[in-house]
């Protein structure tokens, strides 16, 4: 990977691990390796805008990760925003892309709103159905604020990410009703249930709890990364992980993201919407608390806090992933700074 | 309200009726005179665009119904992507706008994606809190496709709206646990919650099935709709019933609205698009049910079902909303169409 690119995706990584998000960090990197071994991400890609108007772009990432093209096409986005109000762009043929936060939050330096979602390998089932047909899909909207952090909704279109079911198995732990059904369909507390070829609900859970909202939404960020871009949707979506193939019969390239950019001073004085934004937090902060001790959060609020605690302390890496970069560096003839786990 | 206003609102509302909303339907007729009567809602705006760029525009809707200005809005939002490939539109000083659905399908029908959302009176409380903060603020994505009916999500944020309790209240049934919370912020599963003193939960729910998420869609819709335009957000949104007076300190103007429309061949070949639509249908309708006779739906299919049988057999209108519309018609000299109830 050129220097250019490996500064970009490295800082997508940091950013997930500076602000708590430690599934999306460097523990991805041996993951992002493997798909390079297994020819199936391409470290140095040719980028290609395929079609564009004035607001929108369509943005072959010719087999890149998601790592180089989202910021790529969010750059796209922010100058035709800068042009014309707003910027639209649709991603095909791109492999895992990050915490879709650090995209959106480009947006927002830029005195714009930021949105950016991707689609993901299929573990998640529709409503009334034990098929996992979509990945777990996150949609990011993140809007610039006054004298406060920038409000940031971050969230997997599913009740639960994986990577919750992955510490409730490193403790042992049951997960919750409402998270996943085991592979007959049946509602399921085992934190394994995944391996045991069960699925993930969607936001909303079961019919009661409106899940089919969750279902809705996780098509919605499908639709518009692969639908619109001409990538791989659904089923069809090919896994992250290596040792898993593609399917055979592709309806379309890669897996497909989606970025858009909006100027704030393209609705209204950006300093007013600013001030409006802080007004929104301090009330919000102000909300009557069902518990003294536990007040409404912003959204966005703990991954900031976290992250300004990291900044300082530092980012704490586990055994397994300090082994997996060790073991990395030793493959590939790296020297690792001397540091010592946890 | 002149005649060109009131086919644009009555078609709004016969649209929610044929979909089988009836809580938006003609339902609401008597809720807008009764705002009209109070000095709340003006029947024939002089709506004007306070700022514009080619792909956008904030719009003044002079505290005319929703049901006028968001199909004005969404016009001027379709001549935008006509130019420049997408426009967006963010409304201030308006009212009640009926179902979001109505607003993203009139760009399905140019060939593009519709977008829809809008805040509404106080109702749901963020995560951790016991305070009527939000509405149940709906969003709306709508798609075209090629020989199927659009996929169209429209979800109000809320794990419940106010109309299936309204519907629990009739048939004096308990509602489900995660839909409310009493006023002290217990679950509650009485439909009677929110005269109460209670409050809706966000989509999710509790802690455990991600009510966090819900809570930060909701803000979403709340920002786009009303810090973005320069209307009322969070709390100060004014109530639809004219028996309650809007609140003294108001940061804004009347409700907020946001609509988009986004030509698809700015993106990709129309044709390919609606293909690709169509074998996204496909597939989603093939996923494997968990149970035979349930099988999957496509975001907005049993809508669209509905709307083919009212079409063939009628739209059936309830005892209560039948003798509020005589008395209506009474009331303002009108004769009403000899048909009866049910």
């Amino acid at each position: 990977m050129n220097e250019t690119n490996a500064i970009q995706a490295a800082e997508v990584l940091i950013a997930a691990d500076l602000r708590g998000i430690d599934s999306h960090g460097v523990a991805r990197l041996t993951g992002y390796v493997r798909l390079k071994e297994a020819g199936r991400a391409n470290m140095n890609p040719q980028m290609k805008i395929l079609h564009q108007t004035p607001s929108t772009a369509t943005l072959d990432a010719d087999e890149g990760l998601g790592l180089v093209s989202a910021p790529y096409a969010m750059q796209i986005a922010i100058e035709k925003a800068n042009e014309v109000g707003t910027g639209w762009v649709a991603i095909q043929n791109s492999n895992h892309f990050g915490i879709a936060a650090y995209h959106a939050l480009q947006a927002v330096k830029n005195d714009m709103i930021g949105i950016a979602m991707t689609n993901a390998s299929p573990l998640v089932a529709p409503t009334n159905s034990k098929e996992r047909m979509l990945g777990t899909n996150p949609m990011c909207y993140a809007f610039p604020a006054g004298k406060y952090n920038p409000i940031v909704a971050d969230l997997a279109t599913s009740t639960a990410a994986n990577g919750k079911l992955e510490i409730a198995q490193r403790m042992n732990k049951p997960i919750p009703e409402g998270w996943a059904l085991d592979k007959q369909g049946n509602s399921s507390t085992n934190p394994n249930v995944l391996k045991d070829g069960g699925i993930l609900l969607p936001l909303g859970s079961g019919a009661t709890q409106a899940g089919h909202k969750g279902y809705a939404l996780s098509a919605v960020v499908d639709i518009f990364s692969a639908v619109l871009s001409g990538a791989n949707y659904g089923p069809w979506v090919p896994p992250f992980v290596a040792f898993l193939n593609p399917l055979s019969d592709l309806p379309g390239k890669g897996i497909g993201h989606f970025v858009g950019a909006m100027r704030i001073d393209a609705f209204r004085d950006k300093n007013e919407f600013k001030a409006n934004i802080d007004s929104w937090i301090d009330r919000f902060k102000r909300a009557t608390p069902i518990e003294n001790n536990q007040p409404v959060l912003i959204p966005g609020e703990p991954e900031f806090e976290q992250e300004q605690m990291r900044k300082k302390n530092g980012i704490p890496i586990n055994d397994e992933v300090w082994n997996d970069l060790n073991e990395l560096a030793n493959k590939l003839n790296i020297e690792l700074p001397k540091v010592s786990a946890n």
